[in-house]
Formats: structure tokens, C-alpha cells, sequence
């Protein structure tokens, strides 16, 4: 059974501890920190709608439209974008439980897309959550491509810290992704 | 019966037909336009799949899962976004069938998240088409609201061509929208 999360669904008790949050989504996770940066006017980014192919629908009296059947579809585009500090920003977010992200595990169409929205200068990226080591990595799409191209399978926790950019989880937001930005993307005056 | 297009799907009879094409859901017209975009390098702007919420899922032996119980949600932003000349682009696309857009048939969401795209540096608008006149129209979110705010209902279409700007229709793009920001947000020269 999948398991699905209402958009813009409030979860308090999950906010507020470190504990649940690690065995949360890293979805959700990521989810909750848009919300913190849109409360606050910090930046206005939203995870897209999941795709989904409606064949058939009813619609009793009385009561609203009902879906009976329908199927997932692939998406040709990524998860999350918006806008912060007035640029484009498009990325994809990702877990793994070994210490290796597969490159299979991201889709030819949404590497492509990613390399797009790049050369049209936009911010694109990939945010990785490694969940044994409950460490973040921010990596641009350049750089992921030009891994992915030189034959390997998978990247590795270590060279993603090395080639990437950790990112700091805590409480507000859980996935401080916009502080990362600030360091690789804009000149911003070093905040730590 | 809703009807749903699938994303990317290419209808070059369609296309090639401005006959037919004025029967068209305008959606269809702006998603081709955006294929349009894509194609030649020029914008990666998307429509955001419907937002749909999931009950019940089925998983049949040796098929896809199937979906037999689903409802379709509230938007809480707008249907299309994306990039152009480094630029965050977001808006939403309606039609009408008299001379008037009533204000109800845009969601206070929608309008709230346009405005928080303009307050944020995006450019944010909405692109209206008056099917009775053929002709299309966008406007800038800020006149949009400050028009609903003056207390009217609806806007007309002979406020809206003083208010707004014009959108070029033809064959490729359908709806030339893009050419329309470049006069309206872009310091252009004049192409006419």
C-alpha cells in the first residue's frame, strides 16, 4: 500500500521531534521545511502533484467526483521547484539506506530536465538523504552528470561529501537546503 | 465525463489546424505552446499534474498498480511554472465564454501564491482567453488584484485590453506568450 501525504498536511508532533522525524519520509520531511520557508517569506517552493493517468471516474448524486480507476504515471519532470531569492530553483529529492546512491534511481527524463533548467540558468540539483548515516548532501546537476557519464553505477556517501554540499537538518526547518543554496550558488558572506 | 489530456502528447493535426484549434481546451493550447518552448531552447515551463488524492490502490498479479478509489484536490497553487531567460515564471490559465471573467474563478489560493511569486522577484501573472472574441489577454497579478480589490466581479474584456497585453495566436507557438513578457517584463526592442 502506498502511502500517501496530504499536501500542506500539518504535523506537530512530527515537527517537534528529532526522534520520529528520522523515521519520517524524507519527502515529508522536505515538505515541512517549504512550508517553514513559505511561512516565513523566505522562498516559495512546492512539491509537484504525483502524475496520475484518470481512465475512469463516477460521479454519485450528491457527492463529489469519484475516481475508480486510474494509474501512475512517470513523471517527466521533477519533484520540487519554486522560487527563492528571486531564481528558478528545480530539484530532485532522493534516499538511500546503504552508503551508495544508485544512479539508476533517478530517471533519464528528470536528469535531463535538471541539465535544462542549468543551462537556462536556473539553480538545479539533487538532495540526497543517506538514512544510515542520517546525513544530507545537496549536489548539482552538472556535477552529477559528469559522474553518471564517467561509467560508474552509483556514488558513494564519501565522494558525495567531497564533490557536494552537506546539508544542515535540525528543527526549523528539518532540511535546511536554502542555507546549502547560499553557499554554493549565491555570494552570500560566510554564515557557517 | 472529465476529459483528461494526457501530458506531452502530440496532435499534429491539431497543430497545424487553426480551425480546429479555436475548439481546443485552451489548456491544450498552452501545454503545446510550452512543448513548442521546450523543443527549440527557448522556456521549460510545465503544467503541474492535477492534484489528486488517493485512497485506494490496488495491486493486481503481474500488472500495474491500479488506483480504484481517488479524489481530485483543491489546487493550492497554480498550474503552470517554470523558467524562462533565467527568469521564475508562474501563472495560471483560464477561459470564458462571454465578455466578462468573473473573479470567482480564480481561487484566493491561487491569487495569494501569485502574489508571493511577485513579492519574491518571479513574474507571475494570469493569461485569459476570451473564446467568444478568440483573442487572449495577460495580466499582471499586482493589476489583477488591485482590480478585485477596487470591489467589482468581474473583469471585461475591453478593461482587460487597456489593463493587459495582448497575446499573440498563431501556429507555432499557438499562444505566443513568451514574446508578450518580453514586451511587458524584459527590456526589449521593440519586435513589434
Amino acid at each position: 500500500m502506498k502511502i500517501n501525504y496530504a499536501n500542506g498536511v500539518k504535523n506537530d508532533s512530527i515537527k517537534t521531534s528529532k526522534i520520529k522525524s528520522l523515521g519520517m519520509l524524507f519527502e515529508n520531511q522536505i515538505n515541512l521545511s517549504n512550508e517553514y520557508y513559505l511561512t516565513n517569506n523566505i522562498a516559495n517552493i512546492h512539491k509537484k502533484p504525483t502524475p496520475i493517468q484518470v481512465v475512469k471516474v463516477e460521479y454519485p448524486k450528491r457527492s463529489r467526483a469519484k475516481i475508480t480507476e486510474a494509474y501512475y504515471r512517470t513523471a517527466s519532470t521533477t519533484d520540487y521547484n519554486g522560487i527563492y531569492k528571486g531564481k528558478y530553483i528545480d530539484f530532485e529529492a532522493k534516499e538511500t539506506n546503504s552508503n551508495l546512491f544508485p544512479f539508476k534511481n533517478i530517471s533519464i527524463h528528470q536528469i535531463n530536465h535538471l541539465l535544462s533548467v542549468n543551462k537556462m540558468g536556473g539553480i538545479a540539483f539533487l538532495i540526497i538523504f543517506f538514512r544510515l548515516f542520517n546525513e544530507v548532501y545537496l549536489l548539482d546537476i552538472k556535477d552529477f552528470s559528469n559522474l553518471k557519464d564517467s561509467g560508474d553505477k552509483s556514488i558513494s556517501i564519501s565522494k558525495i561529501s567531497k564533490l557536494g554540499k552537506k546539508v544542515e537538518t535540525g528543527y526549523s526547518p528539518l532540511v535546511n537546503y536554502l542555507k546549502t543554496i547560499d553557499n554554493v550558488y549565491f555570494d552570500t558572506k560566510k554564515e557557517g
